[in-house]
């Protein structure tokens, strides 16, 4: 006997007839014995409906009249799920977030959770009852109701385990595991079985949209097991678990992680001083646009070239930026590129093995793929190239490092 | 200053341009400087479509989880119409009922209200905001979600007046008052200025749909005065108050209420012996079905003759409950008649006149209309009479006392 929590996001109780089938999957588990803590989300289509109500009313809705308004999609799912168990003869009570009491800052619309109280929950789950709670809401300690963001679900079903020390918190979405990357550019991409906290992050954080990050660091911080489940196929999934540093036989690379979400701009020609760093991207960070890879090279007459990546939605403003500080720096030229893509190797195995950057390299100079930029961390290296190298780049990558067969053991 | 409470139904917040218009409203009244308490429904045809989810699940809702569905109706319009006051630039903020928290007992879709908590819509009101309360909405002891069933929204709005002691509450509907009968019946029907407790209560269960009776009830029993206005038109409305006895002038009778829900059923030649009218009664009671109007005589050769009116849809039922009794009640004659109809003379001016019932007789005699049963309270003149006919005696009797014209004084 286990006591598991699962998610089901919005697409997976998008109609009656699939909010019986999630009924039906956890009647499932209840008749092998488990214990579980179920969170939803809203009914697909749902929240944007409620945000367009309020954008019918005002172009500035106040963040906690909002956080009221779309925290009942998710009230109505937990309202519909309980009476579906119920008719399968189990069980069960439904939560808002306010009733379990999942207690948040007040940062409405994306709120923090800071403590949940487990007591209601527990007694339930001993009655043999199945707990159903609201995703993604909360409330905060002047009991107004908050809401976590979008996604914020997987963050709630995290946060649960964490405070009932779940056996395993069950994310079941609409694919059957992690990938060693995008099956849609790759067609022999292979489902992972296992893959740790830190590969998970470094996927998410470069493109890889299976799991909320935050979510992710949450059930890393509080070594919650954690998988994630197609919701209507059988099947394994993939776990994603600590580091075990006695697997010998883990494999360098777990990943290929790809976003087209960036921009870069060069300045070129900036006199190479103390601060040129700070003055070029200070007007950038004031201007609240997030820097992702930053490149400095000092050019031919002692003058800095100087590189980095934005988000594409900002690359315009960040070039305006730029050229409203034009004299302070040198009136550098200042060149923008949005036709780049990034491709990221993810792996804990790199850092144990040597090598791992240069056989990445050849393999894209093996097929004549320009490196544009670079970046690396521990267990992940990033290179900038020509988007339209990007399916190229990532099918050689995944034949460079064998990632569609396991690794010997 | 005044504190009021205003309560808009599901018609007049059913669009965001109607919220809007609603906010400009109480924006009139916070610009007089009134403290302002608003409870509003559900947007029109919200509430139908969360029970049509509901039905499509399963046959039989739990009631508890029905009342968590449901109650999401009046958050959407709490959360939109606090958005529109800050539209405006007035501060406000909005409450379910957990949040208020109207205390309820536990019963699931009709839970009658045990304890409001005014502490902190009184801290908000001080502050100058306006405070949007949930209608229809509570929390039980356990902190679950109920709901006080359909047209509860007016019931929230009495008891929250009451607990604030406010100054009046404001019922806005689709009709500008209180009429002396339904206007589609007399045109000449008049709007009335004031009417009492007791008099919209015998109304309302006459027929008058103007109000919930359960909110005029709490009203008349803590002393709130009640108005009822139009949603989007000027005009006083008509006044709900306690009666006033010094006023002399006061009306013999206030108005005519009617209805054509009931059905007759007469029982005729059942032995005229001790506890026959429980025989008869004690079996239609057994199957949960109300009974209204109660006559009996005793015809001739010592047989009773014995009848009594239900709802229409009750009908079919209590015949076949008599027939289903029928030996033990002596194989009496059971004669159906469902094309009756019910007029009510209500004031309590009659309290004090006689005469009143002859007047309402012959003013029915001299029209050629037969009455078929009648039942009188203290302040309540009814008769049964054929459906045909009830235009017509409405019309007769509204002429007859004068209702067209307001009393002299």
């Amino acid at each position: 006997m286990a006591l598991i929590v699962q998610k089901y996001g919005g697409t997976s109780v998008g109609t009656v007839e699939r909010i019986q089938a999630v009924a039906e999957k956890i009647a499932g588990f209840r008749a092998r014995g488990d214990q579980v803590v179920v969170v939803v989300s809203a009914m697909s289509g749902e929240t944007n409906r409620l945000i367009a109500l309020a954008n019918d009313m005002t172009d500035t809705p106040d963040p906690r009249e909002m956080d009221v308004l779309v925290s009942t999609g998710e009230q109505v799912t937990i309202a519909l799920l309980s009476m579906a168990l119920h008719k399968l003869g189990l069980d069960a009570r439904s939560y808002t977030g306010m009733q379990v009491r999942v207690l948040t800052d007040s940062t409405h619309t994306k709120a923090r959770i800071e403590h949940i109280d487990d007591h209601n929950m527990r007694a339930d789950l001993d009655a043999g009852r199945v707990v159903v709670v609201a995703g993604f809401q909360g409330v905060d300690a002047q009991g107004r109701i908050t809401t976590l963001g979008r996604g914020g679900s997987d963050t709630t079903a995290v946060a649960l385990a964490a405070a009932l020390k779940a056996d395993e918190c069950q994310i079941y979405t609409d694919v059957d595991g992690v990938y060693t990357t995008d099956p849609r550019v790759v067609d022999n991409a292979r489902r992972l079985n296992t893959i740790t906290f830190e590969e998970m992050l470094e996927m998410a954080s470069q493109g890889s949209k299976v799991l909320q990050i935050r979510a992710v660091e949450f059930a890393g911080k509080y070594g919650v097991p954690l998988r994630v489940l197609h919701s209507f196929q059988e099947g394994p999934g993939t776990l994603i678990t600590v580091d075990d540093e006695v697997d010998m036989e883990k494999p360098v690379i777990s990943g290929i992680a790809f976003t087209r979400d960036e921009a870069k701009i060069i300045v070129r020609g900036a006199p190479d001083t103390p601060g040129i760093a700070y003055k070029i991207l200070g007007p950038v960070g004031a201007a609240n646009i997030e820097v992702d890879m930053i490149v400095q090279n000092v050019g031919k007459d002692g003058a800095a070239d100087f590189t980095f990546t934005v988000h594409r939605n900002d690359f315009k403003r960040a070039q305006q930026v730029l050229h409203d500080a034009a004299e302070e720096l040198g009136n550098p030229e200042i060149i923008g590129d949005d036709k780049i893509a990034k491709v990221s190797l993810v792996g804990v195995g790199m850092r144990s093995h040597a090598g791992v950057a240069s056989k990445m390299f050849q393999a894209l100079a093996d097929e004549g793929i320009n490196i544009e930029m670079i970046s690396t961390s521990e267990i992940k290296v990033s290179v900038v190239i020509a988007e339209k190298y990007l399916e190229l780049a990532v099918r050689a990558l995944h034949s460079a490092f064998e990632l569609d067969h396991p690794v010997a053991s």
